[in-house]
């Protein structure tokens, strides 16, 4: 991405009205020579936050059982706060320049069985791709083979998508700055700064050098979180690593993110760098 | 649909935060007693209206060239724009009490070839009938195989699903009481009560009898209606009522809207029915 902060200066790409507007702000001869904004393809998938949790888990969409009218409405909920996150998502990178496109799987017709991925064609996704678009998908509510409905998550999607696409790296933003050792409420808590993922799929930490080798990952999972927490995006990383395309889990909107996002890590990760890479290791 | 105004004993399926709450405003206690609406399986399919007909047609993306800057973000800015009423749409049913899921034609990867459709796999959309969900699609800007991109329109998409899902009948919901011999703000318009449709796709009025049996329809086409306005609905509908399936254009929010989505139309149009039924004749 090499979006920075030029968004007055982009062809923004919301035209629709603002709360308070009554009408559309610009004309269109302001955006005609303004340029577009110019990166590598990449794809972004969001999962539901506080939008989608708490629709899904009180009423148990992620543990399916459509027909039961409780599970429904939180089925239609949960959609509704999603697309609902996806649209502000879509329209704040659109006003950035970025031709941002919502897709959300279940419109996509993916389905899964027991929560992992039956059907997921991902032609219209690398159609969008290339027509030069940015697809911006989601975890979301969808239909299941087994258990009539689940939730199916970000994570998830993601994987799947690098083992289909196969991207060069995926970048994981959160709101800590990577994996730790411990919750990272602890004070005592240990940023992992790189972990090698062995053929098999098992998992070590390379960096920084623990005297303990086989030292154990303590991960808590919010009570409201229908898809795994911290240990599912772990697990997650592990496979897509296993594939030999470098993830990097790292705080949103820092100096640190735009380093992943810019391919700089492949080779090496700086001293001063902060997050976690997790990587293949054929040792 | 068998709705009418009860929303208030209904289970509410819209949980997501309203402007102005600062948490969800009911307990899912109260929803456990509530009966889920009870219907006959459909589909709803809206345009864009306001929402996108002005992104679309200032940028020209119904004539496609996405590779152009302008083009590119008036398909991304419809895309926002008719997303956008999509979820005030499904909002709105699901408050009801109605089990809506927002379906965009982009996102179910449909494209068209010339505006026609190429392909359009109904395969999402059946799935989600048979799982007791209401669909809910909408005119949408989606790729073409010729064109780069164009705008598909909600007309051309109810054609389609009637052509394949064939339904017992299809209602157009608009804000006249149905097709006029001319413009309906004209104080000399007359109503045309029924259509009559033949083998070879022409069509006649039926009621109320003219002089002039060959009698032209004169239609107006707003200036950013993309899609063609009432030419365009009348035209599929004749061929949608050639395939054997019954239409009734009619007034939204109406009695006679009632009486349509009823299906007590099929073997009589009451006399005082306002509205125009367009039906296969084999006269």
């Amino acid at each position: 991405m090499t979006t920075g902060s030029n968004s007055g200066e982009v062809l923004g790409m919301d035209w629709s009205k603002q709360p308070g507007e009554s009408e559309i702000s610009s004309t269109l001869s302001d955006f005609e020579d303004r340029p577009v904004v110019d990166s590598s393809p990449f794809i972004v998938v969001h999962g539901a936050g506080s939008f989608g949790h708490f629709q899904a888990s009180k009423s148990g969409v992620h543990k399916g059982g459509l027909y039961q009218p409780l599970v429904k409405a939180g089925f239609v909920a949960t959609r509704i706060s999603v697309t609902k996150l996806n649209l502000e998502i879509v329209r704040a990178l659109a006003r950035e320049g970025i031709p941002s496109i919502g897709m959300s799987p279940f419109s996509c017709g993916w389905s899964t069985r027991e929560r992992n991925i039956a059907s997921a064609d991902l032609s219209a996704v690398a159609k969008a791709i290339e027509s030069g678009l940015v697809p911006v998908l989601h975890g979301d509510a969808v239909l299941d083979d087994l258990l009539d409905c689940t939730i199916l998550s970000g994570d998830v999607i993601i994987s799947h998508l690098a083992a289909h696409l196969k991207p060069e790296y995926v970048v994981f933003l959160t709101d800590v700055s990577g994996v730790y050792d411990r919750p990272p409420s602890d004070p005592n808590a240990v940023l992992l700064r790189e972990i090698a993922v062995a053929k098999d799929g098992s998992w070590s930490i390379e960096k920084p050098t623990f005297q303990n080798k086989n030292k154990q990952v303590e991960t808590s999972v919010a009570a409201h979180d229908t898809t795994g927490g911290m240990l599912t995006k772990i697990s997650e990383a592990a496979a897509i690593a296993k594939l030999g395309i470098d993830v990097y889990i790292v705080k949103a909107a820092t100096s640190h993110a735009l380093k992943a996002f810019s391919g700089e890590l492949k080779d090496n990760l700086p001293d001063d760098w902060l997050g976690t890479a997790i990587r293949f290791s054929n040792k």
